[in-house]
């Protein structure tokens, strides 16, 4: 009988973007995205979804340049945080602990191979409506309000990685998340589905061409339907926001996608649909090059800057060497 | 701290129906609900969603009364079994190990306090598709006909008790079922809707107001869109499908549903929406008799059969007993 | 060779409904049903849809009690006008010329047999947007806000009337409204549903069993798609608007409804659907005691209120004569 | 005061398409379409949607080459067929009067300056359901099967003209098409969107840059909802049909697309959406340079082909002719 798998990851529970337009991003995920705004500290902003259980799940920095702040991962309990920093520490990635955040207590920092900043913690504040906020529906955190896009709940992210194969193995074998699609081309892994619930994807990484380290490539929020996401492509527009492809389908997570840029240059993404995965043993699909023609389920293609654009954005030079 | 919770269940694997008119009850699952048939055995037939990665996930039999055949549960990894039918064994309720059914391995046989018959295994055949079946995207284990309502997965299944209180906290404490909601009336829990993944429930029961035991509620099976929901009613309208109640949205679980009976009598269900937990540790949400009002989300009341209605069927002198 | 039909009035201009809370009513058509306001003059406050092409459809006028003000008819041309005057004179039920009022010049005023007050005019003006409210798409007249239900465009409105028979009777020949569908019980015209455009009706008459003269059932407004009407019964929900019926289909004219009251008590309707008719010679559609069952088209049921209530309200001594 | 407008024309009443492979092209229709097969007679086949009123609005007819066969008007009255007639043999472009066809009477047929084949009519055979075939609403004519794609009813095509302002005009000189919406380059007419009914386009003109005469762009047929176009998208995918562009909205008509190229070679699309036009003076929106980047509502590019590619195809001579 093979050992079972690590179960200790319960879901991806809040990301922190950096924006060198704080006030700007920050209307931008309020009145388009359709985010709620529950605190402010220093230079940051603290939103959420109005399904989101959690007091907040997105943290916005100042900064001088966008990209990724961190990544927080939320454990199932408190020893299953206890085994995943015994397996962080002995992976050698391991920061040490911060006392907490807004809306979390004790995490424990570490870096993904590719220096991605990341967190894992147990103790979480459930958000509280006040009264003017509270939904008629008591299994619902927060009134739908109806605002912008109406962003329902963090869903997944996407990091660039100059090694694919390195982070989705640490991503593995140290945090327990499944693979459950992979791009393979000339024996190479380069981009990865990975999830540690019955989503398609709690993170996928996809290979920086540039070669470079720690970028960022978007963020997604969940809508409930489809036309859902149609609706909030009408809104990016009326709003002049910057539509980088969709609505569409991936054929990858089978989502229904709007990627968008915010004022601050971070890509992301209103997302809906997808496959679920209760299969304790879905075996990866790997897509290869006799497939990969189907990167869009319908046909529509994604432009250059999808595979090129990340934040924070490369220098003239950088992006010269990778033309 | 405090012990962890069981998490060995992994999904809803099954459901066998019985049906007084099995071929009649066969067709409407194919040309109306939308189901494919993958076998045929004996007085049964194997049906699946063209997303269910299992072989196969509702078996109809034909029987005298329609009614429930049995729940069969998937665990999540072989040793997760063993330690399941330890508890089970502990709890009294084992009936014992069946060598398998088509689709699925060696499973061991219980009943709930009310009487279910259920069983858990972890062998589960993946269904292969012909080349005729394949769909174009290899994630997908079945191409999309489009046939019918276009029933996508099983979800979940309800289950009239006379005892709910009693079969939930068997569910909870022999099997790991989380309580999400529940309705208590009169300090006595009246409904409870459960979850061993991120659904809102994999399993619901209710309070059978005639006393009896072992009766079968209703079956539900997944599409992705509320229109799809709409859809679907469209086509049990013009096929003269009676439909019990909806479109519409209920409070508990949020779901977007249709509720509809089969040739043979049972209840089945079209289901889309609800909210998604991952928190690991979701409080209990408690409706009571300020909140009961909100049945359903926006005000459509369900008939009185649909609290009353179960299979197999009361007699008339059950019946007028309870009214 | 018969005669050739009237096809003089284009569509249904504006309604004013009356208000004995115009505050009130104001905020939930700004708000929760998503109209723009144009204009304030007096006691009266000027709507419209981001897609109505008028300056104003809606214009609500504060009064003791709710109920209609007057229905706006546009005719196709300044002949057209003309020619329906000449009707109207003839049919001697003309009020005389009023000089306009926002959003229109001169309308010539009249009453239906049943009194409800009405006017045709050809003069209109268009909506201009300034350059905060400009869409994206020069072929939309104002930018898609995604406020409230958002409210495309006015659609059509249901009058109350003791004489069905004689009141559509005039509107088809003296206006030249198609009769599309109707009602018809023990040989008598209970319901009718009538249409100058492809709309499935742009008036629906139905009987006021009360007796009483001259009240409104509802008016309604577009939106383009189903999810768009159950998006709107989230938002009643959720802000306490008090829902009637819906969403759900109704037979006749295969509409999508919502029906909620405005907090000066008078009945709206978020709809979407309905068949077309392009055909010139389309045969009216009769229901009778055999159809009658399919009221709706999925079974629902509506409140017996839907078939009693309109404004103004009866008296509790007018009621009790009609129970 | 001006002259009234003409009123003549009150739809689009059916296509005859030529393909090269009628039994495939014939198999598409029906069973990813969505279409249903009334009549065939000769090398002919005659189609409709469930919505149609009418007995056919599709014919297919094999032919050596993919193309238009012609487009058949109906008149709104005897009169106005009479009145159309006239103007017709006055304008010069008449061919003199058909018997009829399966579906309508007597037709006057013309070519528009670019050459297609047209004909206008006013005698039309209502459909009439078999037993099995009603639908459960006598408002509809036909039961909605759910197969396929679902297209509802015929709604408009799109020409390719050597010279776009000649046959515009010709449209709305002689037929009282309404010119809806236009792009003009360098002073000169490349595209029309022109209406008589409240669609945002009966038929649509759009310049061939090959020079061409006669040639054929699209039709389209109705569906109700942006989700059936998605849903129509996931048919197409399944079945190997090759989709050329959307779903997704176009500025223009802003109607919601999907253009697929059926087996014989002709592009067809699954239509929804759009604006409607009541008002009877809107003002032609001219679409220039400075607007022309708006070509799709939400950025997406359609590919070049749907700007070169019509049938029946060009000879590679051609082609070359004009890279």
């Amino acid at each position: 009988m093979m050992a079972e798998p690590i179960r200790d990851v319960a879901h991806l529970g809040h990301v922190e973007l950096l924006t060198p337009k704080l006030e700007e991003s920050r209307r931008f995920f309020l009145d388009v995205f359709g985010l709620h705004e529950t605190d402010a500290e220093g230079g940051s902003r603290y939103l959420r979804g109005y399904g989101d259980y959690d007091r907040t799940t997105l943290k916005l920095t100042e900064a001088a340049e966008p990209g990724l702040g961190h990544v927080g991962w939320r454990a199932i309990s408190p020893q299953a945080l206890d085994r995943r920093v015994d397996g962080l520490e002995r992976a050698g990635v391991g920061e040490g602990w911060i006392d907490g955040d807004i809306g979390h207590g004790p995490a424990y920092r570490f870096r993904d191979p590719d220096g991605h900043l990341m967190e894992i913690y147990y103790e979480s504040e459930r958000f509280r409506a006040g009264s003017e906020q509270r939904s008629y529906l008591p299994n619902q955190p927060q009134a739908f309000e109806g605002r912008g896009a109406g962003a329902r709940r963090i869903d997944h992210l996407n990091l660039l990685c100059a090694d694919v194969p390195r982070t989705s193995e640490f991503m593995h074998d140290v945090l327990g998340f499944r693979l459950l699609e992979e791009i393979v081309l000339d024996d190479a892994r380069v981009a990865a589905w990975m999830s540690v619930t019955s989503q398609p994807h709690d993170i996928a990484l996809t290979t920086d061409r540039s070669g470079a380290c720690g970028r960022f490539h978007h963020l997604a929020y969940w809508v409930d339907n489809r036309e859902d996401v149609l609706r909030a492509a009408e809104l990016m527009m009326e709003n002049d926001v910057f539509i980088e492809c969709g609505p569409a389908k991936h054929s990858r997570t089978q989502g229904f996608y709007l990627y968008v840029y915010e004022p601050g240059g971070n890509r992301v993404e209103v997302f809906s649909g997808g496959f679920v995965v209760y299969a304790p043993d879905w075996p990866t699909v790997t897509w290869s090059t006799d497939t990969l023609g189907r990167g869009t389920a319908w046909g529509a293609e994604v432009p250059d800057s999808f595979h090129s654009y990340g934040t924070p954005p490369l220098r003239v030079a950088e992006e010269a060497s990778i033309a």
